[in-house]
Order: structure tokens, then sequence, then C-alpha cells
């Protein structure tokens, strides 16, 4: 292979599996090429990245070092994708009784699920999770693809414990807003004992579920790190759990004129005051 | 840019974005390039999916033509996926009561789920679906990442209808194999209508809940035009859909000796004799 192919096989290549290592001697064999070749072809496929601003290009040293890309998102395109959610919410035929609003078109849609994704894919980047966790049903693709970005396994908490699930560890608890008692159950074969937790869901209005899934995680010694909600409502002020990070917040819904307020989270980058 | 680093760029903007059209105006404005510079170093790009066997760059001509790059597996790759998928199928410690299996590990694992839509977006590439449609929870993953390489907006089907999803469709069916009484629920919202599914599921047995899925799409003049599931049982051998697709087969499991009988779908890339 000639090294604008291999350059452009690199980017292909990395690109497809974010933050899975690859190690230099794989790309030496798949190539037909020396290391040094590929270390330098490994520097071009960096600098295209700095081009693009569309990931980055990692080197892991040690024994099982290699090289991974790493997506990235910027703070421009960030507020982009804040933006157009926003857009996206206020869109009046969304007003359902009671001041719910339908989305999910939108948390079901893989364009829009990616870009949220990637948010939250550069926001948790560092935090440690070995998991991703989501409660059934409208985050599990936000989950997955925030999974997917970073390399991670993910588990799904059902509402309703399944045979399908062998023997699961269930909790009732209480739905923030509505005071309503809820159920929640996990696998125990999810095997999440001892690790850290990283919760995804796709709405959040008094933190009830994000608690329940916290609570039913504590049961197998797994520690929350991280809460990413892609739209989180302003009230209640006070939340049933204390450090989340909403892609956008969701104000007051007029059942009559069928205004929605959305404004995007401009700190999601920040890190938290906690 | 250097030819090399837009080369580069091209491999990590298309194959980024799998199915969707981009103009060659939008990459000589992001280039600052001729059209002709682009124009090779898209036959140049077009030469390296060959070599990685990745994917395929395609043209499209006319007003609204451009270039997309398609997601592509080859069948020596297809049955690797399908021997892993087999051979994780029969680790013994899957056998729960009644024969049922654990793999909510597989189809919530994006790796694998990635593998798995790749298989489907090969098969269905070209059956001209608008949407893609699941029900949940267990395909959601799976329908989502292969509407995402397909580049299709996709719709999940509610076993309850719930309050945020407005008015809702609901039928009642019978599932294939316990011959009891379900329910099931689609969104009015979703706007099907007059347009052609896919239908991607994780698991059938009798085909109950396909077959139920294609009745409740029915009622929005909506034609299912195919149908992947990742593991279809064996038995009952008389389904209630005729024409389905799955990766693998699932055989005999026995309770006591904890063996589980899985087998490929030797003949998944062939033409259906309907």
């Amino acid at each position: 292979m000639k090294r604008v192919q291999r350059i452009g096989a690199l980017m292909e290549i990395l690109s497809g599996s974010p933050n899975k290592v690859f190690s230099l001697s794989e790309f030496c064999s798949l190539f037909g090429a020396a290391k040094s070749s590929v270390s330098e072809d490994l520097a071009q496929a960096r600098e295209i990245t700095r081009l693009t601003g569309l990931g980055k290009i990692e080197t892991i040293s040690g024994v099982t070092g290699g090289v991974r890309y790493v997506p990235f998102i910027s703070e421009e395109r960030a507020a982009q994708c804040q933006e157009k959610l926003c857009r996206k919410l206020r869109e009046k035929n969304r007003v359902l009784g009671g001041g719910f609003l339908y989305t999910s078109d939108i948390m079901f849609h893989p364009a829009i699920v990616k870009e949220m994704a990637q948010v939250f894919a550069r926001k948790f980047s560092d935090c440690g999770a070995d998991y991703i966790v989501t409660i059934e049903t409208k985050g599990i693709p936000l989950a997955l693809k925030t999974a997917e970005l970073l390399n991670l396994p993910s588990v799904v908490v059902r509402r309703e414990a399944k045979i399908s699930e062998g023997a699961t560890m269930s909790i009732n608890y209480l739905s923030g807003s509505s005071e309503r008692m809820q159920k929640m159950s996990i696998s125990k074969r999810a095997a999440l004992s001892g690790s850290r937790a990283l919760i995804i869901d796709d709405f959040m209005r008094g933190g009830g579920s994000v608690r329940g899934i916290s609570d039913i995680l504590s049961e197998f010694d797994t520690e929350v790190i991280g809460i990413g909600v892609a739209i989180a409502n302003i009230s209640p002020e006070k939340k049933k759990v204390s450090d989340y990070c909403p892609i956008v917040y969701l104000g007051h819904v007029d059942e009559e004129t069928k205004e929605i307020e959305v404004f995007p989270n401009n700190q999601i980058f920040q890190k938290s005051a906690l």
C-alpha cells in the first residue's frame, strides 16, 4: 500500500472504532509496512484530525499500548447541537396534555442521538466509568451511542423483572414529580459489582428515576461517577440527585399557546462544583 | 490542505456519516480546493475503501447528487460475526428456567451490536425502507445502529401506551409461543403513513411480536419490506410471519446439561425466494 492509502485506511479504521486501542504491530501486518513507516503515517493522521476537529489520535505507552481515536466535539459544534435540540423541542405540536412533550422522534433519531452522545463522550471522556447504565426505554439509544463512543459496555435497568433477565434485584422508588411508587429491576448477571457507572437518560424532572438507579447500583457496590441527561426540567429546582449534567433545560410549557421554553446548558463542559 | 490530508479527512468525514450524501462543493469549500482536485481525492478514497473492505464510496449523479459512504461487511467477516455470536450464545451460564437464555449483555454491548447491524445494513441496503421499526426493549440498540448505518429514522413500538407518546394506536395480539394475549401501541405522531418499514428485533420464537408490528403498521398503510432478527428459534417451525432473516438460529436448549444449540444462518445474504 502506498503512503496516502495507508493514512486514509488509518483514518477509516481508527475513527470507525472510537476509543479502541490498536497496537502498532496490527497496522504493520495489515499494511505490510515497517514500524517506522506506520509511526510516520500516524503522525500525519494526527495532523489530519487536528484539521477536521472531529477527533484526536492519542498514543498509549506501555506493553498494552498503542493508538486510539477519541471522538471530539468542539464547543462551537456542541453549542450548535444544543441550539438545534432547542429549536426542535420548541415545535408547538410537541405539547401533550399535562405539560408533557412528545420527544420520541428525537430520542429515536440516530443522527440527533449521535450528536448528543458526542457531547456526553467529551464531557465524560476521563470519568473512568466501567459501564454506562440507563433505564428503559427512551434513553437507550443515547446511552448506547455514548457507550459506543467511549468503548464501554452498557446495562439497561428494566421497569419490570422479565423472565429473560434471570435473577434480578428490584427496588420500589418514588418518582420525583408525582410521588407515585414505581419499580425497577436489574439482572444479577449484569455483573456490576465494585465498579463505576455513568448514568445516561433522556429526561429528568425530579430525579427520582436516576436516584433509583443510583440506589439499586449501590446494592452491587457500584459507584455512580456521572449523570448525563438530554433534557432536565428546571422545576422542581430541588432534584433527588445533586450532580447531573443536562444538554438542555426545559422551562415552562404553556398548554394554551403551545409555547415551550427551552434553553441550552451553557456550563456543559465546566467542571462540576461538587 | 495538502492532498494526503484532504484524502484522510475525506475518509474520516465520509465513514463517520454512513449513507449520508455529501455534495462535491461541500468538500471544495471545506478544503479550499477545486472540484477537479476533490474528484481526484475521491477516486483515491474509493481505492482505499477497496483495500480495507470496510465500505464503499458511491457517486450519486443528478442535481441532488454527491458522494456517500456505504458500510460494507464481507461474507468472511459476516461469518466471523455469526460464529462469534454463536460462541457467546453457547456459554452455559446463559441458560435460565423455561429454556430462556440470558442475552441482555449481548444485545446491550455496542461492539457486538455494531457487527450485527453491519450484517443487516448489507442485507437490507437496497430494500428502500423509509423507517426502521422495533418493539421495546432489547432490540432497540440493534435497530438504532442499523438505522444509523442506513441513515434512516426509527420508530419504537411500546408495550404500553405512555402519556409521553400522545395519541396512540394500540392492538392486542397473541404471542406466537404462549398464545398469551399481549398489547402493543404506537404513537400517531410517529407519522408512518404510506411508507415502507424494515422491522429489526433481537429475538423471534413464534413470530407473534413481529406479526403484531406488521398488523399495527398496516393501520397506517405502512408496508413491511423486510424483517431482520438477531436470533430466531428453530421451533416452532411455522412462524406467524413468512419472510424473515435471522443472523443465527437457536435450536435445543438443554436445561440439565446446559448445552445450547446455536448455528449461523448460512443463507443470510441470499435473496429470499418470496
